[in-house]
């Protein structure tokens, strides 16, 4: 934690405005907490932080991230145990990720002490707006956008760090199917799919909409050069079970690095479950659901856990997943939600209270 | 022009702020003139623009546009002819672009009404911020925001639309050394390289700022899939002249299409200047380079009109071009900013008066 005055400045609400929230029917990432976390970025270095009502704020109108998209995020949870303690997972995981984005994005990198304590003390203050029980959490959004002024095309020389928090409930819902890209996608070799960076989430929009009128939920990228290697979704990493054994393309320049995604493969492999890094090309994919060695397919990221898939479709044709009995996918979120939630041994080290 | 109060409301500055300006030493973009047009987009609808003065404004920390990036721009210039007379070059181009832009983004589409009139009724409350002189423009900046907030990755439904002005002189200064892309890349196929999208501004940073440590401005991308396309520079479409005829990428997925590209290819054809719009491979310009028969290469864009490089680094070679008395790049720079002055005829109806 930050103590106040001396490493942070800390400004309360009079009045928390947590009565007028019904916690049994939010909607993802619309409602926020009574506070925010700021710190400034100038002159080379990070300024002292502080939290303060959540607000809008003031920014210039040439301000770099509106010209030039340095802009980048994170995307973590908390969550309480029966104890009413509360908990982040692998949130050095997110510091590190935030890091490197950061240096693809040429935006200065941020300490331990701001983004992890910065992180604590916020949530520590927002304790009453963690809820109890499987599927609430606190989602975490801490972000960096650039705040320097000049419609030249450079980068930034200030910045700004905030962290934001929103109440949550299951991100997911309904049946997912999902549409394999043959013509858009997200990320070029020598680019920044595998940062956490804004621009790369406005770019999905457009062919997610085409999908979406189509009754697809998401789409499954395939690398931009061929189309042939199968990649992620929007904003989950992909697994693909085939038979008994688990698939998820390698972490490259194009993949996003996700902790969802690097738990399960370790939990799949304590659990004796075969878990390969390796592409799966889409041919491979569309023979295993022809000969039913396909079993599952599933997504994987911090907003939805783990998110079964019940069919694909790839050019014009659409190919629906076996019913499973002895699902890989929700064996592995069972056990991964329970460490989260301190209902199981945390034999990992993954889970840090604050 | 939009009428005050019918079509848009103007509140003026009480004091104008010209005259702390130095117009003889204007760094580029960063100087503002004394109003911004703003037009806000809610409820599926445009609502009526407003100029007034221009100062920083409220925003939500949770607006997409910080998360996810949907931001859209566009770079135009105004110009002041001998007789005090405004002009605009080809805004329509810059229209029809950005609409392209709001498209792949998800963004909506904006009227020709709000944007060119809004922008003209803007400028012309600027006159006094254009100055006469060949390289005295006033830069024009529309651009395109999303405002709603929410951290869940959709388009927003709210966006904001503004015009912001800066006065400026020429762009570049200096002898502009390029390095050819050999890793890193700028847009993916099928991705979003062919939008004035913020987010593929900065995924250029990191990259300009290894190739600025060894020396060079600018980087010339080649395609992603097999780095042997050249294809354009960080705000400019690049030409390779070989013996007489001027070589530039065709434009595709991957490449902005430039307003001065398109421009410098009519003159040129006008002139009688051999032009042909393909991909030049990196391969074919090292041996051109050897053989003598590369004579130029230069850079295309509103902001630096036509900017001549000096040589190429390519594999840890540097090629340095030979001095030129018949500057293919310098003749069509030339014509050109004389028709943009309008100190030549402008037979290709191409200016626009305010
Ligand atoms: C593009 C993308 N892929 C994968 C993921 C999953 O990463 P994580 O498990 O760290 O949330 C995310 C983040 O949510 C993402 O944005
Ligand atoms: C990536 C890119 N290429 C090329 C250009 C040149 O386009 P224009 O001539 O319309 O300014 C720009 C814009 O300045 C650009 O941003």
């Amino acid at each position: 934690m930050l103590k106040n005055s001396s490493e942070i400045d800390i400004t309360r609400v009079t009045q928390s405005k947590i009565k007028d929230v019904d916690f049994e029917n939010l909607t993802f990432g619309n409602v926020f907490t009574d506070h925010m976390l700021i710190c400034d970025y100038k002159e080379g270095k990070w300024q002292k932080p502080i939290i303060k009502p959540y607000e809008p704020f003031l920014i210039d109108p040439s301000a770099k991230v509106f010209h030039y998209g340095q802009a980048i995020f994170e995307g973590m949870k908390a969550y309480k145990d029966e104890n009413d303690d509360v908990w982040l997972f692998r949130p050095d995981q997110n510091l590190d990720r935030f890091n490197k984005s950061a240096i693809r994005l040429a935006m200065p990198e941020i300490s331990e002490h701001i983004f992890i304590d910065g992180l604590k003390t916020l949530v520590d203050m927002e304790r009453d707006w963690v809820k109890k029980g499987l599927g609430n959490t606190l989602y975490i959004r801490p972000f960096m956008i650039a705040i320097g002024s000049g419609v030249i095309a450079q980068p930034s020389t200030q910045y700004r760090f905030m962290i934001i928090l929103s109440p949550a409930r299951s991100y997911y819902s309904g049946e997912v199917k999902v549409t394999i890209a043959e013509h858009f996608s997200r990320a070029a070799n020598g680019g920044i799919g595998a940062a956490k960076a804004a621009g790369n989430y406005s770019a999905q929009f457009y062919p997610q909409k085409l999908a979406q009128e189509q009754g697809f939920q998401q789409i499954i990228w395939t690398d931009d050069a061929t189309h042939t290697k199968l990649e992620e979704a929007g904003t989950m990493n992909v697994f693909f079970r085939i038979n008994d054994t688990i698939y998820t393309a390698p972490v490259s320049e194009r993949i996003l690095d996700g902790v969802t995604r690097k738990s399960l493969i370790e939990l799949a492999k304590r659990e004796g479950i075969k878990v390969e890094e390796r592409s799966v090309l889409v041919d491979e994919l569309v023979v295993a659901a022809k000969d039913g060695s396909l079993k599952e397919i599933f997504g994987a990221g911090t907003a939805a856990v783990v998110s079964p898939i019940v069919g694909f479709q790839y050019k014009e044709t659409y190919y629906e997943l076996p019913k499973t009995e002895d699902s890989i996918a929700l064996q592995l979120k069972d056990k991964l939600t329970k460490i989260q939630y301190k209902l199981a041994e945390d034999t990992f080290g993954w889970t840090v209270k604050i």
